[in-house]
């Protein structure tokens, strides 16, 4: 599309070859991959009857901030968030592919260690890269992921159908990632004032980790099979636990209560919020960031569930007309507010 | 990811209800269509074997210029490119997921007209819009489009089949886009020297049409299938006939020769390039934009071929070492050279 402008706008990359060159850092492995990078469009042929499909767009300087990402775990990253998406459905990613704008900004060794962090996360995951596209940009890089898994029609799970009574649960722990942005933030300040400061992270590797090279939760879908659970609905929480509770209550019709003393939270990210002046139940709802899964189960999958490593019961869901609050530590009920659901101009 | 950067660059869109409002837009037909726009992910039971998909990536300044481009031909182009790969392998596309990222230059009315026209290519291709993403960008508007498709395995074509004394085909004419880009061009840097000049594109309406509202060549992988041929490889023409048919003829470990005065173009084009000053066969060979099919065929389908509207054979496939060459009128024969295959600083 309009060759004359990129001619005129960024030097020109030797696309075709170099897209050549990258296929061989992603030899594919599952049966149901047909045709991988290279030719017009991938192909696959799923073995379940339900192909799952998301797209994610990463823009530098709105998504992520080169000055403490490194290129290695944005690629991870951005993977573990597309594949994330299949996850909150209940199915199991198989395919990806994505796509590379770069300026002269970066060379070759930059779009390789993008590519590696890209094929680290795919590898852990079982997951083959089928497409692949380069192009250029103006300035700034931007990736897009979009990942492709599959479920059986029985175990396809939509934020729709929890119903009175049936308990919400989460993975993991909560607000980590986002503790971890707000230390990266302000090294960045200290750093942009001080060049020669060294950044000050020690004792908080887990939450750098938790925002820089967060892990998709394959492991909580594998173990729900497992163990023969169905849930009823099921959401990822990217944006805070409230956001995913409401989008799951207003797609079911129902309203809920989450109990302040059950958000899973690390004692590293508590005391790291306490020195950062942030309420943690706050950062737990509202941080974003987290690619933990929520899924809502009948009471009688209560003694099931236990046997799920890194699941807590968070709260339970109520008739639509009780609306959704959170339950505070001496019982007071605060409306539920997610971040996300704002005015623009129109 | 990274709110709190989104946060400080950008102002908030109430990216969940809006992107409930815009769902509206794209009601859903197919049968195969499960969980369309508003979950997690985007779900499909495809009734072929093979799952067809493509993901493009959309730079305002890059790969458009608003300058020139309504946003309502930009969202049907951006869907026509998409589903052409698709057709590219021969697939029937049926799905399509597409992301939008804006800056505060854009409002609600700039979104919907670029939906609009995502929505009138998808209508006239059958194709249902299952995912839809809002997000916000610095400056430049970035559209990322994800189109799915289906193919039984036995139709399904790769660049990769084609055999010696096989028939080249394209569909359609060449470098009428090419020529339309030229035009808005001109008539742009006329515009921003004297802002009061009406731009001058008496008699060329197909020629603009052809780059601000490409239409995807579906009839021709229809006809095929009626017409029961089945050619041997295929590719789309997004950057010029060169390119396709190097991309063939070197996945296919083949040579081939085409014939200049073979190449499709209407006198319109030819015209206007002469006007121009542009040689008219490096403009179809190199032009871009074009988004026609080519493929390869048996000898024996040769009188098939010619029921199939809008089809022209411009050459033929050699074997590898006869290498790929333009014969011309005078039966010179000149080395294609494919843009794209470019070096790049490493």
């Amino acid at each position: 599309m309009d060759d004359t402008i990129k001619d005129k706008e960024t030097p020109q990359l030797g696309k075709y070859e170099l897209i050549e060159e990258f296929a061989k850092f992603f030899p594919t492995e599952n049966g149901s991959t047909v045709v991988g990078i290279g030719d017009d469009a991938a192909v696959v042929a799923p073995f379940e009857e339900n192909v799952v499909s998301t797209t994610k767009v990463f823009l530098e300087n709105v998504h992520f901030d080169l000055t403490y990402v490194p290129l290695i775990h944005l690629g991870y990253k951005v993977v573990t968030i597309a594949i994330s998406d299949l996850l909150g459905m209940n199915a199991i990613p198989t395919h990806l592919m994505v796509n590379v704008c770069v300026s002269d900004r970066f060379d070759l060794k930059n779009v390789s260690e993008l590519l590696d962090g890209v094929r680290a996360c795919c590898d852990g995951a079982h997951v083959d890269v089928v497409g692949l596209d380069l192009s250029t940009s103006r300035k700034d890089l931007v990736i897009t992921v979009t990942a492709m898994g599959e479920c059986e029609p029985a175990r396809l799970l939509t934020r729709q159908g929890a119903k009175e009574n049936e308990l919400i649960c989460v993975s993991g722990d909560f607000a980590a990632a986002y503790a971890g942005l707000l230390l990266l933030e302000r090294e960045k300040k200290v750093f942009l004032a001080q060049p020669d400061m060294q950044p000050d992270f020690e004792g908080k590797d887990y939450l750098l980790r938790r925002q820089l090279k967060p892990e998709p939760r394959l492991d909580i879908v594998e173990a729900l099979r497992r163990e023969d659970i169905l849930p009823t609905a099921m959401t990822l929480v990217s944006d805070g636990i409230a956001a995913a509770a409401m989008q799951i209550c207003r797609a079911s019709n129902m309203g809920c209560d989450l109990f302040e003393e059950k958000l899973p939270m690390t004692e590293l990210t508590f005391t790291t919020l306490k020195d950062l002046d942030i309420v943690h139940t706050v950062a737990a709802l509202n941080g974003g960031d987290d690619y933990e899964l929520m899924f809502t189960i009948r009471q009688s999958d209560f003694e099931k569930v236990k046997n799920v490593a890194n699941v807590s019961i968070i709260g339970y869901i109520k008739e639509k007309a009780a609306g959704c609050h959170l339950v505070t530590g001496d019982n007071c009920l605060i409306e539920l507010q997610a971040q996300g659901f704002r005015n623009l101009k129109s």
